[in-house]
């Protein structure tokens, strides 16, 4: 028996219930989908499935420093499918901006397929929160996209920035991309600027 | 620059964020915490970081058959934080009654150190999560537990049970541990035991 021999077999009891297994099953792609982040210990990369709890926690923790009101709860579902579309399209380098600007259209028909799975409300509930993420257009989204820039800054300055040299990424780079935290996270910025400043003096990220 | 000077320098700045940075670092020692069970192709053992994630959205999923009325977000948040103190504890096999009884005072210590990592009140807020798991006095952590059942026995189930006969754990084991299933989710159980019969039938799942 394989996963396609037990969504078949559910099926012949309960269609709806087995088409809720069958996207439990999709979902486990997003483990295998790796990310440039390595893990802070430097073992390995960071895959996109793991990324997505660790957000979610650090959504947890960061809370007090939410940069407007917020419902804590939206937010962190919102970090659970932000990068399920991944499955299909893909994790794109943050600092490659023409492949980030291409990988738009591929990742709509990523979300239409894979949300598109599960039988309703729950498909188009999914969906309305990836949504919600890629428009950054509510207090939760900003904060979401925030920390989505502080959880990766914080592994790749765990690892002396091997994942910033390796591609060339200068500080004036990490600067640019990780300034944007100031939409959704106050008081977070200040001090990773400095970090960064420090991490630029040690050699950790190239020169600006 | 490694993670613990990256936490001392932003407590230069600012040490309720240090603390807050420092326990988002602690949080990443999960994603090295390996479980019994695989990923649904095979390919390598499952941790307890992308475990968490999968089952917050298992619960998203599955929340239509919630055996009770439940806030679906606590218990997404319950199932974020249920296994953190598997970074002290370690996992154990669910089928070892003997090992996981031996483990609980571990698992309280681990509880006691990793939370208390945190300012107040995520600190109490975390703590008190996992201790609403771990008693299953409230439907959102039987719901929570349920679901905890329902994902390793998809996966286990999606590569021809491998973990099953290698822990030489019977078809009538495999009942015994996922018929609990029923304290948290209605309609489900029904069709999982169908599932079983039908594993056993083929050899997948060792003879009751």
């Amino acid at each position: 028996m394989d996963q396609h021999d037990a969504v078949a077999l559910a099926a012949e009891f309960d269609t709806d219930l087995a088409d809720r297994i069958r996207f439990v099953y999709e979902l486990d792609k997003l483990k295998s989908e790796l990310r440039q982040t390595l893990l802070a210990d430097g073992s390995r990369r960071e895959n996109s499935g793991e990324h997505s709890w660790h957000l979610a926690m650090l959504a947890m923790v960061m809370a007090p420093h939410a940069k407007e009101p917020i419902d804590l709860d939206r937010a962190i579902r919102i970090l659970l499918v932000h990068d399920i579309v991944e499955i299909d399209a893909g994790d794109v380098d943050i600092y490659d901006y023409e492949a980030r600007k291409a990988k738009e259209a591929e990742e709509v028909i990523a979300a239409d397929r894979i949300f598109g799975l599960l039988p309703e409300p729950e498909a188009s509930e999914l969906r309305a929160l990836w949504d919600e993420y890629e428009a950054r257009e509510t207090p939760e989204a900003r904060f979401a996209y925030s920390c989505d820039r502080l959880q990766p800054f914080l592994l790749n300055l765990a690892i002396g920035g091997e994942s910033w040299t390796r591609r060339g990424v200068s500080g004036s780079a990490v600067k640019a991309v990780n300034s944007k935290m100031v939409d959704g996270l106050d008081g977070v910025w200040e001090v990773v600027e400095k970090l960064i400043d420090r991490a630029v003096d040690e050699g950790t990220i190239l020169d600006p």
